[in-house]
């Protein structure tokens, strides 16, 4: 079962530099919620005055800490606030026990950080369906506010993994038009990965100075183009929670900066990437553009047809240039298209065209592309302007290995 | 690569020992389209007066013998008829090739069968996107109408096999309050099988008296509740066709005869598991039963979200009781659902009941469950009366191995 525990092969190097986001400050602690030996809750304390947006899953069956920040995010930010993390249990499907459970983690976060319960931030991911032992939680909590730190956001980063097999994390400091805010975000997600919200846990600060509806919009509306395009196996989690808390400690207003709104999407979509490149299993990760659709919604269907596509995926894992199966993915997506008019491509190679194997198709040279870590695979359909791009990785063995095993 | 030749440990003992249905004959030849040392093609001839119902993918990059048959349904049964089929190529993705490949194919039949070109319906399955060597069949078209026998349905079964492990059929002699008739029906699928009608090929025949648009009714309502019951990979073919042909020669007439209708869905339904037992790299089969749903299309939703996650479809192939698995494909699903008024069951076993675990719940007795080749898993979803049952398999090594090598 090497592939479980071994770092996927396209992880990058190592954690990025991040900048410190003033009024922000983190804690680890390892509670033994279900992993030994490591950390697996983390505490981010925000200041009086931080904004906070999020998006979350969409799923029927979403979780007791879902439900709670969905309800949480109007409150007014006159207060400090805290995100409080586990990994390990997901505390979904626990009925009851499970609001309890949420229940007792906030109150005693507020307790030790001295905020209104209204203002803590819960989530939780690992097994869904097991109560979750908050006990071990709550009795940290003292320490982990006592403890907080502005540089400890990689050890957050670390915290909140379950199969992950290295920590996320992207930032930036943005010039603005009023001077220098700071963005620093991190996210867990590696399976259970389809675009339905985030699938995943994110957990993205700034120092800026921007209002919760504001923030909300850029959220939101950045999220439909990065976690909402990216799948790694079509399965949509029951946590998905993306926040995004701006401290406002720069002072910097950012109110309509183009800059900023650019900043936060390119950190959405590293983040992003790099759960794909987590992807359980992975060995490439793979951009899909589809142009010509008859709008972007349908372009966007399409994509996420041959991103999902099991008979493509493999195809991929076995570096086959396969335009047939990329052929089914598109006429079975349910969106426009018309066999005659679709060409593709396999990186710069065009391999059909007009519902047919290109004239000049080189297939050696499409299968040196697919040999490739980073491929891309291209599908005009020829009937409009409509586009979308999503990123998706291969279907392996290893994808196999861990989740015939893995009780998540 | 054993997983690729082996056959399924789902595949039955022997070849069924089908009804001979008086009005059709069979006749197979090796053209050597793409597989060497084996039938490949198979002709079944059909006596005049025999009506002809079809149901095919609603794929948008269909193929071109899709197509063609679509267009000859309505044609009236004076003549006679012929059912062309050729394995290794599907002749989809083949442009104008394609048009051209179908019309010398259905020529040559009809010259050789001295029928109408319009009475002739050709299929072809294997590798997407590359030409059809058509010369290779309209070769053997004299020898093929010369040489065939009522009693050659299994070695029409065989010949149209691609990545099957085992050939598949199914048929019954059925009492009529008129009469006995016969059934009898051949399949081939295993892989790109998700239901947008069968996904596969399918062959039925039966000598009872049936005007075409009867027919053509009884097996649109019965494909839904069969073939467009299942599913091993969520991926759609662009060649998935069911022929049922009646060639009257019982002289019985079956028109709402309800042991009938009965025993061709019964038929269908065989044939539709049977392809789900041969499902690529299957190990399990599984019949998942949605109840309490909003309504019947509800459940179905429901019910092929469960079938289609490969999350869910991995804890089966590991043999892991993994409700928690189960919950996120029905919250996934888009169809409503209450988090804490679901319950589920494994087999006999209630796992979970409104929205958690069973204070009963005996994980060895589940886990027993599992380890089955035949498994099944109950949903209800407790907000209303709509139910409905599919079929899938496993996901293993065993897809992965076919799929990332198989150029299909």
């Amino acid at each position: 079962m090497a592939s479980i525990t071994a770092v996927s092969p396209l992880a990058p190097g190592s954690f990025p530099d991040l900048p410190i986001v003033d009024g922000v400050a983190f804690s680890t602690v390892a509670a033994g919620v279900r992993y030994q030996g490591r950390d697996d809750v983390m505490l981010a304390k925000l200041i009086p005055g931080t904004t906070i947006a999020g998006v979350f899953t969409t799923s029927a069956t979403r979780s007791a800490p879902v439900l709670d920040c969905q309800a949480k995010l109007g409150v007014t930010p006159q207060d400090g606030a805290a995100f409080l993390v586990n990994s390990g249990n997901s505390n979904a499907f626990t009925g009851r026990n499970g609001v309890d459970a949420v229940d007792a983690i906030a109150h005693a976060t507020a307790k030790a950080c001295d905020i209104p319960q209204e203002r803590v931030f819960t989530s939780s991911t690992g097994v869904i369906g097991e109560p979750l032992p908050f006990e071990k939680i709550t009795s940290h909590l003292d320490t982990l506010s006592a403890t907080t730190t502005p540089d400890g956001i990689q050890a957050a980063a670390q915290a909140i993994m379950t199969t992950d097999t290295f920590a996320k994390g992207a930032g930036v400091t943005v010039q603005t038009k009023d001077g220098p805010v700071t963005i620093a975000g991190i996210a867990k997600g590696s399976g259970m990965i389809a675009p339905d919200m985030a699938t995943m846990l994110v957990y993205i600060f700034t120092d800026a100075v921007i209002s919760q509806p504001q923030l909300q919009e850029l959220v939101a509306r950045h999220n439909a183009k990065t976690f909402n395009c990216i799948t790694v196996d079509s399965d949509t989690s029951t946590s998905d929670t993306l926040l995004m808390a701006a401290t406002g400690a720069s002072g910097i207003d950012v109110s309509d900066d183009a800059a900023f709104s650019q900043a936060v999407h390119d950190v959405m979509q590293t983040l992003a990437h790099l759960v794909v490149r987590d992807g359980e299993g992975a060995t490439k990760f793979v951009e899909i553009n589809v142009t010509g659709a008859a709008s972007d919604a349908d372009a966007k269907i399409h994509a996420l047809s041959v991103a999902n596509s099991p008979l493509v995926k493999t195809a991929i894992a076995g570096e086959d240039p396969n335009w047939g199966r990329v052929v089914m993915a598109i006429g079975k997506s349910g969106a426009a298209a018309d066999r005659d008019l679709l060409s593709i491509r396999f990186g710069d190679v065009l391999v059909a065209e007009k519902g047919w194997v290109s004239a000049g198709y080189d297939e050696a040279k499409a299968a040196a592309h697919m040999k490739g870590q980073t491929l891309s695979i291209g599908v005009d359909i020829g009937l409009g302007n409509g586009a979308a791009t999503v990123w998706t990785c291969d279907l392996t063995h290893g994808y196999i290995d861990i989740n015939a095993d893995y009780r998540s």
